[in-house]
């Protein structure tokens, strides 16, 4: 590459690139700032962890239970041990373990009815805090934001981040 | 509460709450894909780490170097052990460790000349990425969402969930 062209391509860079990139560093930086305060509210509010409220999370939208690797898969937050995370649960009475049905070898873990009330009423509390955390944008604002977000997702989805080398 | 009274918060629930709490799954998981994505593309092409990479970037926006502290503060991803991807960074030659001028006690750390060449070519790459992952989005959409965050941002630091409890 040239020097013409690469001052070409920096400057371009600098108007459309650096429009994307500032859009991610804030991105992020919302998810960090709300993400924060939440594991927070879930530590002073219930004496939980992140991890954890996502991983009852998931067992209540598949009331017939879940495999290890299946809750694995859809964990919103990372940085979880889904095995130690099981295991915490089921000593304080919050899931259970049952031999799964298809395949003996592995197990399906579920919601106890104790389990389902304590989520309620971190869920319940859980959708509060999101609720004050966007009260900064109005209704059309937070739709816009889900259509945009839609977008996103369905083209992120499909790309590699190579396609633009 | 009554029964009506619950029934009443629960369909109010489901429509403000209810779209409060879309909006926050789905940035999730926009940002937890795009970050399965960067992180991918980082080990591929360049064998790093996310949490190398922003340790890096890091240090590029401050020459004059930081201190351990003040890099972890400032990291855009967590689950990065600072003091491990330090020693990394020195025996691969890319940062150095100096000792502070104004407290004896701690260092600074500083990108070396081989540091900010390898993360010059990581950061373009990266910026690529992003460029690529955004294009769903044109640049109108781009710029909305960018304000948005910022109300979003705003309000979210200064709101600690249990206001509208």
């Amino acid at each position: 590459m040239k020097r013409a062209e690469v001052i070409d391509y920096e400057s371009r860079a600098s108007r459309d690139d650096h429009q994307s990139l500032r859009l991610w560093l804030r991105f992020l930086a919302c998810a960090n700032l709300i993400e924060r305060r939440v594991r927070r509210n879930l530590r002073v509010e219930f004496g939980t962890t992140l991890p954890r409220f996502d991983f009852l999370a998931q067992l209540q939208r598949h009331p017939m239970g879940l495999k290890m690797g299946e809750i694995s898969e859809r964990m919103m937050v990372t940085g979880g041990n889904v095995t130690g995370i099981a295991d915490e649960l089921v000593a304080s009475g919050l899931v259970v373990r049952e031999a799964s049905r298809d395949d003996r070898r592995a197990y399906t873990v579920k919601l106890t009815a104790a389990g389902r009330r304590s989520f309620g009423d971190m869920a319940r509390a859980h959708e509060r805090w999101i609720v004050e955390f966007f009260a900064g944008l109005n209704s059309r604002e937070k739709a816009s934001m889900l259509e945009a977000l839609a977008k996103l997702k369905r083209h992120a989805a499909t790309s590699n981040g190579d396609g633009a080398a």
